[in-house]
């Protein structure tokens, strides 16, 4: 019995090596070239595989998707009827509270108004509100989520989160639903947005949403700060918030079509703050661990962990 | 008997004002303009007064420094034999931990080379080393070392710190003194400097120094942060290690003459980030509280708090 890794514009020979590493006991293919007979095949692990790939495998037991997000698999297709197991890894979570943290300390502490002052060798202190005065709002209370919710707490931000249940977490007050979604907005100055990318959230963030943020708030206007998923946002409605003061910032490290086209004109508006899908990479040890310590797990009668609701589509 | 401002370059009226409000039974006058009898006078608070001033004053029991350094007042000057008691502040202390956080996570995730891949409209992902891969290094435990020190602790960093005497802080490996300063330094990848400005470390960090900081960690060279005070460091040898390779790059917020002149040649070095002192800037409504708090306490007859050592100077 054989695990397949299927992976689309990554290079599969260094997954196999390290799966093999892990789990000697088992067989590794690598699709397309070293798929074998498909009738081995009791596992996938899978960036991007195409649905036909993975409805043709009938011993197939359990998809583990190499990326928290499953919006590669899902989107646009239908999986067979296995259970689907996402990325929840230390590491990666601690990640993505780094590039939070810092994406909103940037904007707080002002620092792209010193950094063009500094072009103009310009000497000019300005006003800082403390974090207490700022209202953060993070769309999605998920692993992610609370975890830079949590940071931002201990860094004194008034902090709000949105999910679709009501969550519990301390120190954040906690919206649910979309019954609550204007209200949420209504206090927020600076949105983060960490949801996952599903039939419900694509192309949630409009012009329309983002006019809804709080714009009474001590830095001047909304900042919008995006490592979720690029689809979630409708990208000309950012650029037009972005030029017409609906929104003052953003920082941005995920859009709709990747990599960002290079005649983009997010590029270059002076209040965007573009990195190239880099908040939190997965470490391929960690994840080869992982998926190791769940197949072993699995094979023990254990259960899945994090694994995919499929009809709510995370 | 009296408290006397004494600030300069600012203006004393809205002290003088919170002053009366926190202490209404105590006179309060003003420097130079208003100052009465000198010898009324049991308190100054000060910003920078000449020591002629502050030996002047037959009656007075307590000099308190409105900054979190005394150098303003200790440098070159002798003071009268009374307790001086500085500024530690609980919100100065967190603005200083979200500048250092800021700038250590800015550098740690190369947000300078992503900002010059967005001006050439360029995609490109590096490689991300994790945080406990990267040696901190914090020169000063003292009351902004150590919050630093805790907070890049949570972020996983491998964090150091060195200061005058062996501290004892969870998570940091402290080293002290002259003789234990070169194996901390080389161990150190980012360097964060949080000392006083004293006798003993003006002038310390020069070519020579940072030619001693580690050349082998994961972000191919050093990176130097200073939030303490500028004549700590030699700006012309900070310039030749930020052109010659000496150092990668460097977070400036403080400078031997402040503001820095605008023929400075860091204000446009591509390495260097420079922000006009504004690392933590004191709430006057909470060090008038912190002043009013510690008279009340001293008529009452206990101890001042966060008294400065005038032999160590600081
Ligand atoms: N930029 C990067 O480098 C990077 C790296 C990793 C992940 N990501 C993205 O981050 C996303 C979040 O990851 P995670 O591990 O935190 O996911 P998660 O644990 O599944 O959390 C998702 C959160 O979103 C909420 N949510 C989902 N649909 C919703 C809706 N329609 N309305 C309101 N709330 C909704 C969920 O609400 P409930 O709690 O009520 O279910 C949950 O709180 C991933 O899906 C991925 O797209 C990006
Ligand atoms: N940029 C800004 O906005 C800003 C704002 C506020 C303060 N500051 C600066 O930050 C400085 C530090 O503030 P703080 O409240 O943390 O001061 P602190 O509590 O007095 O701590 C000073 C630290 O430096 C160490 N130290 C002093 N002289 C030393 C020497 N010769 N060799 C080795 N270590 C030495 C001390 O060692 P021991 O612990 O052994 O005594 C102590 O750990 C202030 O003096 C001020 O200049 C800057």
């Amino acid at each position: 019995m054989a695990l397949l890794i299927a992976v689309k514009g990554w290079d599969p020979a260094p997954w196999a090596e390290r799966m093999k590493e892990r789990l000697p006991e088992h067989e590794i293919r690598t699709w397309p070239d070293a798929m074998g007979d498909p009738r081995d095949i009791e596992y996938v692990l899978t960036w991007k595989a195409p649905g036909e790939l993975l409805n043709s495998l009938p011993g197939l037991k359990v998809i583990f998707s190499l990326g928290a997000g499953v919006d590669h698999i899902l989107k646009g297709q239908s999986l067979p009827d296995v259970p689907v197991v996402r990325v929840v890894d230390p590491d990666l979570t601690a990640r993505m509270t780094e590039w939070i943290t810092l994406q909103v300390l940037l904007h707080h502490r002002k620092l792209p108004t010193y950094a063009e002052q500094q072009t103009k060798r310009l000497w000019k202190e300005h006003t800082q509100p403390g974090t207490a005065e700022v209202r953060v709002g993070i769309l999605g209370l998920g692993v992610l989520g609370k975890d830079a919710a949590e940071m931002l707490v201990r860094f004194g931000f008034n902090v709000a989160g949105w999910a679709r249940s009501k969550k519990a977490i301390e120190g954040v007050e906690c919206f649910a639903g979309a019954a609550e979604l204007d209200a949420f907005l209504a206090r927020t100055d600076i949105l983060v947005n960490l949801l996952p990318l599903t039939p419900d959230t694509t192309h949630l963030i409009d012009h329309a949403f983002l006019s809804k943020l709080a714009r009474d708030g001590v830095h001047g206007g909304p900042i919008f700060i995006n490592a979720g998923r690029g689809a979630t946002q409708v990208e000309g409605d950012i650029v037009r918030a972005l030029t017409d003061g609906t929104l003052k910032a953003a920082s941005l490290d995920v859009f709709e079509t990747e990599p960002l086209a290079s005649d983009s004109p997010l590029w270059n508006l002076p209040n965007a703050i573009i990195t190239p899908h880099i908040a939190a990479d997965s470490d391929p040890a960690a994840l080869s661990t992982y998926v190791a310590g769940q197949i072993r797990a699995f094979e023990a009668g254990k259960p899945l962990e994090n694994l995919v609701d499929l009809k709510a589509g995370y």
